[in-house]
């Protein structure tokens, strides 16, 4: 067309992780609302809890009581949506009703002993303890398990129940739907064209620059073509990089640092303390670190609600969920607003 | 296993229809919730408000003025997400940043002229009007468009802005994500089995009955054995019917009672003007309109957020979004309590 300008009409763009589409009307924004507005994250969480079960020394609901721990700290879910015995369900009598046998284990990962901290809060050696633990994890879950999903939920507008700075990890005994995807499509893309899918895609968004939020000599962030979320981004090494277990120390502390400064934009583009689920795909493991998994690109989804403000979120409902996923802005116009904001963060800066 | 109980063990099951798979962890449920509470819906909404465009007689964003209408109303979205014209973006330059054009239009429908209502409170003429109007749409807008989706987002936590009693008619010019996922796995399953997929479904989930949560001489509603929701249902039709055009006479009053028996269970569930997102999938139309769609059968979704009560919803957040959907209780469970409730509203319940 000769007057296309994607932020004036509606299109559809390709995503190749998962072979599907995501429709972009970024005119669209432009309506008035008059829907839901969600309560901000509160102000006064204290420091130290002893009613927290997150909190150092409190008592955990299995009456167990915590560690006074000083850095990070693991341990075991408990109420574990999968756990490592469990009876296998019966034979599947017809195609139409298949079941399969599930198992794992559920782990939580404080960052932090203070309840009042989050990552973009934290100093660099804070936040590369937490990258240390989720690459020890991720090795040791995946000696035995095939797919080990690391993932915060971040604020109670993502169903995350405790403010205290903490991921989950569960690790499965098969590989969920979207590991499948991803592996499939990485795989179809390395024989198709000869190098890794993610690989590409980094080379080609560091030249493009459009898309780009942060990057340094090791990662880059981008808000990604495909963007589903209004300001979702994608987090990519620029070295072929299978596993978290696989970053040399330099790459643990630069991914430290190109979080704290993506995490920073983030709190900064609403001046609230940004809500999102984010979580690491990697390479499968367990009997899959035997095979060829040279397709695989390591990489973080963060996928964040907002859209408007710090109380109007975007709802992915009806159309989205029985259609396709619809977004209100070009993925362009969220790399050009989050790659404008100060790196400073707003509880930081001088008065 | 030989003391396998779903209610009991974590176990996976296959969606058929979307090829994928959903995590069922049933004892999770036990666990205590401390994180958001949902608003209840408004108890206190004017049955006629001349400030609300959905209302009759009053003015819309574009200046309109709504008629008297006193059945249905069809009218154009003021914000569509799709449009009739648009330009085509340029020839893609690269597999990884493809773009293609979306071209379409977006109708809102009104119920009923009263604020007040919803579909669970309507008489059973008021909702076959309802039906009518669908079919006349997707017959209208299915001349031209290869998918019409008709969808209804009900209630503030999902995303609708607006608490007249209305859907919304999506028609665009490709085949969105879903629609192409289902014709996927409908196409083969009748070319593999020989019978479509949710015809044969329908006919075991009769027989089996534990799933069973309304049925007449025409339609049945299921939590379906693959659900992601908590209380997630499917209505199915008993005969083999590709399009909601194709319905009879009589298939459209017994649907309106089917629906009216099912929306009245869901509100008697938490005693609350029960939230959801419901949508219609049938054989595409268009240029499919000349094709062979006999692996197709009508059916409806229905999405609803809720798990523990009124307040308390099911989160699909960071385990969901980066590896795969996660529930808490067995759909045979959803649809024992579904099943077990009342068919008289709870607003209607004599003192
Ligand atoms: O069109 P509405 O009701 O204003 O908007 C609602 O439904 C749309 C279609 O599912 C979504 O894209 C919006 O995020 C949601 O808020
Ligand atoms: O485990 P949590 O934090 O209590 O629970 C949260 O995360 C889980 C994993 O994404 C979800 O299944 C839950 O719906 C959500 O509330």
């Amino acid at each position: 067309g000769d007057c296309f300008r994607a932020s004036e009409h509606q299109h559809v763009r390709y995503n190749p992780l998962r072979d599907d589409w995501v429709l972009v009307s970024a005119h669209r924004v432009k309506r008035p609302w008059q829907g839901q507005l969600e309560k901000p994250p509160p102000e006064d969480v204290p420091r130290w809890d002893p009613k927290n079960p997150l909190c150092p020394g409190a008592t955990r609901a299995n009456g167990e009581v915590n560690p006074k721990y000083e850095g990070t700290f693991v341990f075991p879910n408990d109420f574990p949506a999968l756990q490592p015995d469990a009876p296998e369900p019966d034979d599947n009598d017809h195609p139409l009703f298949r079941a399969a046998p599930a198992r794992g284990v559920c782990k939580v990962m404080c960052f932090h002993p203070w309840s009042d901290l989050t990552l973009p809060l934290m100093s660099l050696p804070e936040i590369r303890a937490v990258v240390d633990a989720w690459a020890e994890l991720a090795k040791e879950l995946g000696a035995s398990y095939p797919w080990v999903q690391i993932f915060e939920n971040k604020g109670a507008m993502m169903g995350c129940s405790n403010p205290h700075p903490h991921c989950q990890v569960w690790a499965s005994s098969f590989l969920p739907n979207e590991a499948s995807l991803e592996d499939r499509s990485q795989r179809q893309h390395l024989s198709q064209h000869g190098v890794p899918m993610l690989l590409e895609y980094a080379e080609q968004e560091a030249r493009r620059k459009e898309r780009l939020v942060v990057e340094n000599a090791d990662w880059l962030v981008v808000v990604p073509y495909w963007a589903t979320w209004p300001y979702e981004t994608l987090l990519l090494p620029r070295r072929h990089v299978c596993r978290l277990q696989d970053l040399s120390d330099s790459e643990k502390d630069s991914l430290a640092s190109i979080m704290q400064r993506l995490l920073i934009k983030y709190d900064n583009l609403f001046e609230v303390s940004f809500p999102y689920s984010m979580g690491w795909h990697g390479a499968p493991t367990g009997s899959y670190l035997e095979e060829d998994c040279k397709h695989w690109q390591l990489h973080a989804h963060y996928y964040p609600p907002l859209l408007r403000s710090a109380t109007v979120r975007k709802f992915m409902v009806g159309y989205e969920m029985l259609a396709q996923a619809q977004r209100d802005l070009t993925p362009e116009q969220a790399a050009e607003r989050l790659r404008s904001l100060p790196e400073v963060h707003y509880k930081k800066r001088p008065e």
